[in-house]
């Protein structure tokens, strides 16, 4: 290899440099991590990759917290854990490839298998033959489908110029509102980064009813959306941008459609992104039903030649049998790593996805993983869910906290389909635990199987997923759970069965003036009579595990339509 | 059912109350776990626990927490999460079955479907015929083995009572030098109770040459031993106890095998427990080789209308093969629901163990389950270790901790034996999935296709995990891993791979002015002609990874005897 590229190599010495054994295009993470695992399996390999912005390797996910203040400077994203920037000299000396950047690759020559690559800086172009050809091209946002004024404070937040420019902006004071379009995770992050350490009012619109559509469902969005209001946050659901145009004063204002006009000093479009294709698709390769690069489990492309992975390609759904585009950074480095092991004839496989997801909103902890129950349903399994609120540790340790689960299967086999998790509490293991069983094809009875680590400072004795595969067994023999915040018929009753001190302190919230009849569990049994047989039956409790077993005996006694309100009243309250 | 029972039943009411459908031998864990999914499902069953103890369905895990006054009432243990104790009223109202508490089930007879009680506040006895009978009856601390005087203030820490004779004490500030007997997991536990809040000077002594040599091998318990030791913990490993004698002012002295005496006002004797199996053994159930109840997968015993949870069953190891004893409140939980959905005619199986296992001490998590590498060496598995230390979220976010973790795999197939973590950093998730996979008999490959949840204020793009299963694949392919600490042999080389801002401010711990070579891995291949490729090396760096990446560059260009120390320098920092 030659000596230590930057992005002040002149032309002319990368015009000689013809040819390299592997090229990569792109250097955020799927690209620096096949070329670092390659160059580790194959030393004596000439890798090239090229990277058309500046920044190398960054962090995306970390984005938002140099955004927010919490990281200091954009550096520490590019840094190693031993304080060394991720930049060209660092990718040559310690990780064994070259890195051009500011290098756009603009053609790929399937038939020559040679890249054109044009210099940013200089506009010179010049072409480079690969061996094998890598594509980490990434994903670009989606643009807005409405008129959008040109602004420097109306932007994406996608690229590093992105934070950095509102990082810069909310450092001046410059930025005393915010508008978030687009209630996906990204812009959930951006309301913390936002509103949390600059104190910006911050304002979040979102096209559909609830936040975070994708992964969770409404209920279970509800606890993210209570968490935004009670944070200031002024959120919009349901509410369509119509334009966004500039005032006098050359400020943004977003129009509703309706009539709502509001002005910022700062518009974020978080819309979403799309796998960036045009590389691949202008050469040929097949492109799959969600606009990404069609890989095989090796991530092989339609050319044996040609690989890709990270954000530019679809992956296989475990669950689902159908391709998706998920754009993760963790997905993405285990892609580089499959994609290095094959080209350097280590046999290895990506063998899908199941949509693993975490996000911190002010003081919830947000988790998904596989399908919300709308989603199952749009794709036709008989989804069921059960749901419950737990503590993270047992209620004798101090300074537990709650978080509420949904747990989705399918009802004809049993087999897991989806776990969402919200709260303050913690959430992570669980989720991650749901995950390696879904990867699996795990059923309700390897959740009861599980053999989780238990000790106060840490977990409860029965592990927050036993309880849900219990709940869901007993769903299966007749027990019907109703989502937390369910809208009752007018005719049904509330039977509350808590204790007289949780009653007064927390009120069952109803609007409605519904009558509540309140017998707390243990004298259910004496005062059985004074219940309306012929009457749906609602039961909530404080977390919906003494529901669950209410429910049990009254089905005992003989009633028919009796429904647990799942994860009792606290689920609004973690 | 008749009326409420309670301690003052009167025993002439229960001699009457000749028989129930469904009889349960104690009333912590197992028992009323037992009882409670049972009457569930059976609402009209007639069930009657008898419990020895006063105390109900405490939470024998919590004691080290009320011990040390985290916990402030020993009824906190006792409550439902609403705050109503479980007492012998709360089981008759609100979960349907019947409880005798001072009742100590004294005989089996097995032709006569009976149990002998023994009512201990008045001595008088009766007998009481079941339908099926439920043992669970725990377990109960292990003898000493060497002469023990007789006073309040030396006893095991098993039993409410214990817990609540050593609060009042140090509450009284009568315990002012604590020994504790036995590194296992409650006496470490116990060193925090004690230490902790009440500012006690404690001593730890075990027998073997480290702390929990059970579930750690060496070097991971080392990362608990110097934690306790910068706690200001006098620890004494490979340490014998010859006897324990009283002084003239009637307060305990332990004597050491070897000659130290120490005095101390009060002394935990941790020395393990073990199964109480009387009852079943003097009526002729199976007893297994672990002196612990033999159960089927059922939960069953040798006599079908007699089921066995809880401490005082062994169960089947999932790894190993063989049968072992588990004293764990999570296990004796799931026993219960398995014994009651078999009586209840519903299909269940307790499919067995993996040994999962948290504990806390101070501010180091632990966390461990499956075999260690010394264990699945005693059994003849051809095991092999890697070692990480890893921050617990991003290095570029705010608070992260680091943690070291140990993974045991079969080198035979790459079938996963093991995972020990401890740190400060948060462990348990890693824990908790790794034993998903050892419970379906996971792989090293099930690793890398494990997708966690990705979102910088909970993890790392890349999990633990997966760098654990590359390491193991790249040993397996050539580069060997040593534990951190290990001891090197004179002539081998160091290799400190390291920036010099890290040398210099941990510099290499050698105590024997052993040579250290140091060149950062960004000159190794400069500078690679320094080395002496005759010699051994062995490379460490901060956590691992680049000594990693530094020996497969060393391999590549030749030499042969190449070692990198697990963990690097930080492993001893965690």
């Amino acid at each position: 290899m030659g000596g230590v590229a930057s992005a002040a190599t002149p032309v002319s010495m990368l015009m000689n440099d013809t040819r390299s054994d592997f090229v990569i295009v792109g250097g955020v993470a799927a690209g620096p991590k096949t070329a670092a695992t390659l160059a580790r399996r194959m030393p004596d390999a000439k890798i090239t990759l090229f990277q058309k912005e500046k920044f190398l390797s960054y962090a995306p996910c970390g984005m938002p917290y140099f955004a927010s203040g919490d990281i200091e400077s954009f550096q520490k994203l590019m840094m190693t854990p031993y304080g060394v920037v991720r930049d060209e000299r660092f990718f040559e000396t310690s990780k064994g490839f070259k890195v051009i950047t500011g290098a756009e690759v603009t053609r790929i020559d399937r038939e020559k298998k040679s890249v054109t690559v044009r210099m940013l800086d200089t506009g010179e172009s010049f072409v480079h033959q690969y061996g094998k050809l890598v594509l980490a091209t990434g994903a670009a946002p989606i643009k807005p489908g409405f008129p959008v004024a040109d602004s420097p404070m109306i932007r994406p937040f996608t690229r590093p110029d992105d934070a950095i420019a509102f990082r810069n902006a909310a450092q001046q004071g410059e930025v005393g509102k915010a508008v978030i379009i687009g209630g996906g995770y990204i812009g959930c992050e951006l309301v913390e980064s936002a509103a949390g350490m600059w104190g910006i009012e911050t304002t979040l619109i979102e096209k559909e009813s609830q936040v975070l559509p994708n992964v969770l469902d409404p209920e279970m969005a509800a606890i993210v959306e209570r968490e935004m209001i009670r944070q200031g946050i002024e959120l919009m659901t349901s509410a369509e941008v119509e334009r966004i145009d500039l005032n006098d004063s050359g400020n943004p204002v977003v129009s509703i459609r309706g009539g709502d006009k509001i002005a910022a000093d700062y518009v974020f479009l978080c819309l979403g992104v799309r796998p960036s294709v045009s590389l691949a698709r202008d050469c040929g390769l097949r492109i799959g039903g969600n606009d990404g690069i069609h890989v095989d489990t090796h991530m092989q492309t339609s050319d044996p030649d040609i690989y890709a992975g990270g954000d530019c390609v679809e992956s296989y759904h475990r669950i689902t049998g159908a391709n998706v585009c998920l754009p993760m950074g963790s997905l993405a480095n285990r892609h580089g790593r499959v994609i290095a092991e094959n080209l350097a004839g280590n046999e290895a496989e990506f063998r899908g996805v199941v949509g693993s997801f975490f996000v911190k909103i002010f003081d919830v902890n947000v988790g998904s993983v596989g399908l919300s129950q709308k989603a199952a349903e749009a794709l036709d399994f008989r989804a069921e869910a059960v749901w419950g609120t737990f503590p993270d540790k047992p209620d004798f340790y101090p300074e537990f906290k709650l978080f509420a689960a949904k747990m989705v299967y399918a009802a004809d086999d049993g087999r897991l389909l989806g776990l969402q998790a919200a709260g303050a509490g913690d959430i992570c293991s669980h989720v991650d635990v749901f995950s390696s069983f879904l990867q699996r094809r795990g059923m309700l009875d390897d959740l009861l199987d599980f053999e989780h680590g238990y000790a106060p400072p840490y977990s409860e004795p029965v592990d927050p997923l036993h309880h849900l595969a219990g709940m869901a067994i007993a769903q299966e023999m007749g027990t019907r759970f109703v989502a937390p915040g369910v809208d009752f018929s007018d005719s049904a009753l509330v039977l509350d069965v808590r204790e007289e001190h949780e009653v007064s302190s927390r009120p069952w919230p109803t609007d409605h003036g519904r009558e509540v009849l309140h017998i707390p569990s243990g004298e259910l049994k004496q005062r059985i009579g004074e219940l309306d047989s012929s009457k749906t039956i609602y039961i909530v409790c404080g977390r919906g595990s003494r529901s669950y077993q209410v429910a049990l005996m009254l089905k005992q006694a003989g009633f028919e339509n009796v429904h647990v309100v799942g994860g009792g009243v606290l689920a609004s309250l973690v």
